[in-house]
């Protein structure tokens, strides 16, 4: 996928806010191409000034139509957040439309247009598109935030599907001997604190250690709980303990 | 995925804008439970007496402290959009977060943490997290709108993976006959407009039929065009059209 093939499209955009916003999205997940299609041209002004993503702002291209916006595009995609039943067109899942557009976007442009805060995408707009993409927002709640529905739409396209089952964090494990040392000096600790009875050492013993396993500890935080036990064994005065 | 068993905590809001977004995105994704840790109380009630999403902005909770915010989840998560690399977390990326977060909501309440605008979570707060997920942006352009990373964050739970390969539309085809019909009709009128040339005809013949056959049509468009043919083939005044 290439970012610079994406166009992000506004049609007749009316607060600065959500203009800047969809600028500030832009630049978050790498994309820069931005064009308007007659924005309020205070709003449009208004957005310009602003601090953020100002390089994206300053580079934003302005159209008369939608027609004249897509013109170099391959393929263009209206966006919706609704289920809008009388839609004409094929509607996409998010999902599923995220995956058709990056995988157009290794070959061609793409245009993805965000109708206006009040009206959405007119049906002569959505005439221009080869199908709709719809944001699975709960219809009876209403429509997005424009600046919302950019950032969405955007993180599913630079969204990577393998990091769901990727192994994250790779925390280096203590052995088993520092988890039975842990287990050795916080039963003593706790036999000479009074909590473990003579009668019943055997079942706490055993207790204890499966508890300790459960900690998940890194090999780091293992050292410090044995330097921890350590000094409270040796307040607490035990025979044992290095005093 | 119980999604009345997350809790959306923002630490210290300042704006009523990002307040109110932060309610419009819960409420477009079919999530109910704000709780606010010392919002700006201005801002606060600015938010309250906005429009969208009143349910949930009325039914927000307001506490002092992140550990009350999160007393009765079983998973305390903080976001960033930034990878900052003096966190002492683990840090997961959202697409493997998410899936963890979701599963969690299985069987327990969990509270995902937003830091304020202007300085993200800090690290006290961060010590009550379990860890922390991460928006994948860009580093260099900086932090993401509040508003817009809580809609991020709330898409990716909601988001259905099977959707990815489903079959979103299931328009009626039009059977191998029509598309003949549609090829030879096509055949008919390019002769008798002089575009197809009888010494190459065969060749054209089978280039028309592949053209025709990577229109995807469905049945009802195919019909559309079969009657647009035989109007056209007929002002062409050909021997064959029905006159």
């Amino acid at each position: 996928m290439d970012p610079e093939r994406l166009c992000v499209v506004l049609v007749a955009p009316r607060n600065p806010l959500n203009i800047g916003a969809a600028a500030r999205a832009m630049s978050n997940f790498g994309f820069s191409r931005l064009r308007l299609v007659r924005p309020y041209e205070a709003a449009f002004r208004e957005a310009r000034s602003a601090v953020r993503a100002g390089h994206i702002l300053a580079g934003a291209e302005e159209f008369q139509t939608v027609a004249e916006a897509a013109a170099d595009c391959s393929l263009v995609v209206g966006t919706s957040a609704a289920g809008r039943r009388e839609l004409q067109h094929p509607v996409r899942r998010l999902e599923y439309g995220g995956s058709l557009v990056r995988r157009r976007l290794a070959s061609g442009r793409v245009a993805l247009l965000f109708g206006s805060e009040k009206f959405g995408l007119s049906n002569a707009d959505l005439a221009h598109c080869h199908w709709v993409m719809r944001v699975p927002a709960r219809e009876e709640h209403g429509s997005m935030n424009l600046g919302q529905a950019v950032a969405v739409c955007l993180y599913e396209l630079v969204r990577r599907p393998e990091a769901v089952t990727a192994q994250p964090e790779r925390k280096k494990r203590p052995p088993a001997g520092s988890l039975e040392e842990f287990t050795r000096l916080l039963l003593d600790v706790l036999r000479e604190s009074g909590y473990v009875h003579q009668r019943v050492e055997a079942s706490t013993g055993m207790k204890i250690r499966r508890l300790v396993r459960r900690l998940d500890l890194s090999a780091h935080d293992a050292e410090i709980w044995l330097g921890m036990l350590r000094q409270i064994l040796w307040k607490l005065g035990a025979p044992g303990s290095q005093s």
